[in-house]
């Protein structure tokens, strides 16, 4: 099994804070802990590499992808965005990441603004599980506590997900669905919200476990795209009288 | 309540026969039995007229927009498509018809190809009611009958409906969601499978019924968008250590 | 329309408390305001009357049922319990508030326990609109703010609902899915979460709003129960060779 | 992992038809095929054993249930049901095939009538998968055509599945929600309709490999139970003054 960790890697050229919390990159860290699990290979894409490091190659031999961006969701080419979508459609599994609400590639497989309200004042946030049977909370307890994270709040302007595995409680008052899944074409994708860059978030054993279930969870079934267009009858038609 | 029906009116400038079955046009034809209720205004626009009839005064002032379109999907201008999706996420009511799965304002409101299988072979249809207490199925029995339409089969492309109302057989072995709502942003979206240019489909009863009930259903509630971005805390926030 | 207010009144008989805030008693308080809208029949019905005042009679002539009860749940009569059961799955609505989520005939329509954490500590609720293009929540602005309410929090042992229409923040720590719907056979079924005897939530404006917009929306359908058992083709079956 | 599949076994009693299909009886049939896959253990239990086989002991070392019953539905004791039901609630899988749909433990689940159309009449039947990307299709073609089974139609009397998987095409005119899953407390559970006792169905290669996706996919996530009842704070409360 490929994963293919991408980051926009930016904040991480830019703040000596976040440097310091992800001196190998948010990317970096994410895959650190991906490469303990037997049986899933994992390499690394970033924004300024050429095609964003997401060549028609790299695609085709990813089953899941997973995507940190926030300050530089603009410069990721239409058209690298429109190849992901339709390797999603295809089947490869996507996790997207915190402010990765508002990349192109959430946006435009979810049809809908993707907005929300924020506000960054070292919240702490509870992240309480909502679907206790999913296989995306293996292992965690009833809710995971981040001592300080950036509040992310109702209304989120997604369709409703296929299902709402966690619900965040942030102390400034607003309530986030946190953990969500979406099945689009022979794809499964699972937003995740917590990962601000200038916490030390994904070094969290439960938000490690979280992603690393969510993985194993998004792996392609093994099926083509179902055909589509003109076809012909699998059964006799009668004719009809005028 | 101001309903707007909007229809690509090329089928009927080309083809003898879609003007024998709908000499007022496909738009004609919707706008007229949705006349006949109470407290409904209609209005017709079509892709030939200036911003496709769709100006910013119209699209302002319609509570719901009903949309028919098949062989020029690909002349509906982006600009107007945006400011149709605008409205939808606003609140306006959108319900789009047969062919209109293909339509731009569709696909991008769904994040998904939106294909489908189809074949035009004077097919029986069977619509099967799923959602039986659902107030778009008000007044409609078990099942509606068309005696000949298109067969559009799965798989449909879509994400899963919030609410699928109606299933159908084909006569050639296919099934299909061919009544589903979608709620997004604050507006509400009713997907109906039947209405293929050479069948008399509009003129059903029980057709008539369920589209005048979708418009019902569509209604924007009385609401504002949310308000999105950065946001005060209504609840105090504690300092935290280091 | 007839809607039926159910109430247990055993609070209101027991607690000095519950009597000062709700004089005529939970369901007097409901049918209050109800009785301000136009085209609305209210009447009620309580534990203590023969059949808790729901007869086949009354049964019948109910298109919404409401209900509330708290410390008496295992009082309420089998009988009556399955009775209504099958007005729901025949199409009358059913709206169940607060406590009414350990009732016998909300726990047997879901399923489930319904069972959740609660704390009585005077909290301030915020009850966060999820989604916004609901009829259930006309007329309401992003979130309802309760200044002191009993907390329930999740995991609340429900199906996932057809629709989440509210989500709650409690100043202790919890959220909650306090405004759900469910479709279940023809009938509409929304649990609403506030409303605990020593608080005065009922008088408040926004409340009586959702409910009053719950009551409309859960309006049964014209329609009769689906034909269930064996049936006959309708369409040919081809005789198969062995 | 642990599967137990349990079958009424009473048709195979009483009938020569079904003795010649399924000389080992259907449950013989379900656990000889699942024991090809390596890490799953399987056992059988049957109605007439003592607890129908299903001991405190056995139901707390099964992983995933498999329930098949037809016309003995109101012998199945309704302790053992309880029992069954509280061990889906705490995470055990639980599959239910064919004219399950009519088990005490399956009505229970659902809360509805679970009532549906049906017809012996060696129609074809063919499954369209719907849901494309589902681990429980892989390895699974666009659809499952049987030559011969009994025929069930909508509409089917269920709470909204979580996911819909199959939508059965039958000769006769009908359509159904044939492949199903259900959350419900920390289990999961998949209704599959096929599988009528006169027809060779569940040696079929793709309902065997459907039934052993099913399996897997149900299998518990490793959580306890959420904790229920009265709550103490985990955030500061702040005092409410009169």
């Amino acid at each position: 099994m490929n994963v293919t960790v991408w980051n926009e890697n930016r904040h991480e050229q830019t703040s000596e804070q976040v440097r310091e919390v992800y001196p190998e990159g948010i990317h970096g860290a994410i895959a650190g802990f991906l490469r303990n699990e037997e049986g899933i290979e994992v390499q690394t894409a970033t924004l300024d590499e050429p095609e964003h490091g997401l060549t028609e190659d790299v695609l085709q031999n990813t089953d899941v992808l997973i995507w940190w961006g926030h300050m530089a969701h603009h410069e990721v080419s239409d058209e690298v965005v429109e190849k992901v979508k339709q390797r999603v459609l295809e089947g490869m599994g996507l996790i997207v990441l915190h402010s990765g609400h508002f990349s192109k590639i959430f946006k435009t497989l979810m049809g809908t603004s993707c907005d929300l309200k924020w506000r960054e004042a070292d919240e702490t946030e509870r992240l309480w599980v909502i679907n206790p049977g999913h296989q995306i909370v293996d292992g965690i307890l009833e809710y995971i506590e981040l001592e300080k994270e950036e509040m992310y709040g109702e209304h989120f302007d997604i369709p409703a997900p296929d299902e709402v595995i966690f619900t965040s409680w942030f102390e400034g008052g607003e309530v986030f669905r946190s953990g969500c899944t979406f099945y689009r074409g022979n794809g499964k994708i699972f937003y995740f919200r917590p990962g601000h860059e200038t916490y030390p978030t994904y070094y969290n054993k439960d938000i490690q476990k979280v992603i690393t279930n969510a993985v194993k969870w998004a792996k392609p079934a093994d099926r083509k795209r179902p055909v589509y267009g003109n076809a012909k009858p699998l059964s006799p038609i009668a004719p009809k009288g005028e």
